[in-house]
């Protein structure tokens, strides 16, 4: 177990050893740090390692030109300037939230950027402003359309906030694939295989190989195949794609240059980084604040108490097992897989700093 | 095979004779015969006799009092005063659209309204406006959130219009289960089973039986079991059921007042409707809409031209099967099923009309 504060202040100390700003290096690693937390560590400090891996490769630079290339009262497009996302992301949220505030809602498009941690970060920026948030990203090509041989999208996460009153609040934060590829990396490590139906090989076959995504292979949509509504989960993908990088001109799907050195580059591109799509609504834009916050109390109440199928305690609130468990991990202190442990030392090393 | 114009008359002249001004029964006859041509027939003239039933019921009324309750320069609140969704939803809309064109994105939320037809029909309306549209509704409880013995939301369907350059636009129009209850009733009527994996007995158990819905079952979410994703799809539908009822003040999830016989009315709530959720985005908002639709004919074209697995032609762009569809259908006639036919024929009864 490791102590949530000694595992920050390295974080930082490796983002501000890369050369980014103090602000933005504490900053970053309180986005990290936020899905160690959660217990989302497929995109915790496993993701260090990849993020000095894109600045030694030149691929980001750490003090990016951050730019509002257009806008108008309720959007911006941003250039992220090839920045880290976890730089660019939290500066166009809040953009978002003061569009918002002055019209009622806020919507900004990102070009130029890179791979920013979890989507809920930025969705729950929103809440304390009695704001519903909402963030989204595209992503190295992993998934695999409705009857594509190859992965062209990426698992796309999209993360919705909404603010409740006396109940916490409710957060939905989940990659559009059935399982984000931080799963199946997990599978892999663990030398388990991937449950059926998720994964393909790289004729389009099913398998449960999870090594096959560094051989060729590809996920598969949300829903699988189309009796069971894959072709639904390959549309929302392919919105969160569109809205996340072509309305900013960003890389779209399959000509997103990859971060994964397995991943190969198909296209050859030209590199203008992935792309995010943030908006943020004020609900007294809609009713005040309070009534919405009162019927959000009830909807939560509602589906917390509904009866559970035999075998199960209850229907789970999205946000709410991440809740609990930065509360757990908070006091109790954070356990690391070995992967995330290796990597950490690598970077320990290369940067000359103790952990 | 029936004739385009026909049916349109017919349909028109149905909601003349329940009292809808001249113009909207147009539009609600519009909407019914763009589902018939686009091949969502489970949204098309099957429904006429349930708009039949509830204004028999007293449910709807045809003359409403349509309300803008609140709004802000991108938002607005809507009371549709009881009246069917096919006459309140264009407007609402539309309001979404004006709101667009002077603040980048309009945002309209709608309460005391009724089943609406193909959510695409609305997206579709941006189109022509060079705007991104997006539009959604909550239903009658027929889904079973993950780990829920009972259906509590809605089949919750979701589009989202893009608009391309040369190529024909982008649409997705789907109900965020990984089936509609349409097609369920589909298999049933035809005496079919229910493929394994999407619905569930009233004790929580899956299973095949098509008539379940009648019995207390439920659809499953999209996705299925947790390994499967389907917690995300139970993310997916909730969000739609919390942005169209707990943010305009409609009746939610499991409080939806049933506008289908065999749905039991669990709650006894209030009926203030059901609710839907409105959006459009101008995309000049955010870079020109040349480079905009360059981009998207870029996105469609890599897509369609990906290579298929074995036995599949290609994969298929969201609104492509529609489209198509459309253009056969308005020159070849359309066909109806024994359902629609036997339902057109009582609503032609009533209305002491000829069919």
């Amino acid at each position: 177990m490791y102590d949530y504060q000694v595992l920050f202040d390295f974080t930082q100390s490796v983002f501000e050893k890369m050369g980014l700003p103090a602000g933005e290096a504490q900053q970053a690693a309180d986005i990290l740090m936020r899905a160690e937390l959660r217990n989302i560590s497929t995109h915790g400090l496993v993701r260090l390692p990849e993020y000095v891996s894109l600045w030694q490769n030149k691929r980001i630079t750490v003090t990016p030109k951050f730019t509002v290339v257009h806008e108008t009262p309720s959007t911006a497009l941003v250039d992220g300037g090839k920045g880290l996302g976890l730089v660019t992301a939290p500066k166009a949220m809040d953009i978002a939230i003061q569009k918002a505030m002055t019209v009622g809602t806020g919507w900004v498009a990102v070009r130029n950027s890179y791979h920013f941690g979890i989507a809920g970060y930025y969705a729950m920026k929103s809440l304390e402003h009695n704001m519903i948030g909402i963030a989204m990203t595209n992503a190295n090509p992993l998934v695999a359309p409705t009857f594509s041989k190859y992965g062209m999208l990426g698992t796309n996460p999209i993360a919705v906030a909404i603010p409740a009153g006396e109940e916490p609040p409710f957060v939905a934060d989940f990659a559009t694939s059935p399982v984000s590829r931080g799963k199946v990396d997990v599978f892999e490590s663990e030398g388990k295989e991937t449950p059926g139906g998720l994964l393909q090989d790289a004729r389009g076959n099913l398998t449960t190989n999870s090594s096959i995504l560094r051989n060729g292979g590809a996920l598969r949509t949300l829903g699988g195949d189309v009796a069971h509504g894959g072709h639904k989960g390959f549309c929302l993908t392919s919105v969160v794609d569109i809205l996340s990088a072509v309305l900013p001109g960003a890389n779209f799907g399959p000509t997103v240059v990859p971060t994964l050195g397995y991943v190969k580059d198909k296209t050859g591109a030209e590199d203008r980084g992935i792309g995010h799509f943030f908006g943020a609504m004020r609900i007294d834009a809609f009713q005040t604040a309070d009534e919405f916050k009162a019927g959000m109390d009830e909807w939560i109440r509602a589906f917390r108490q509904a009866e559970p199928v035999e075998g199960q305690k209850r229907v789970i609130i999205p946000g709410d097992p991440e809740r609990e468990s930065e509360a757990i991990k908070l006091r109790e202190g954070i356990s690391l897989s070995k992967k995330s442990l290796d990597g950490l030392k690598r970077v320990a090393e290369i940067f000359k700093i103790a952990f």
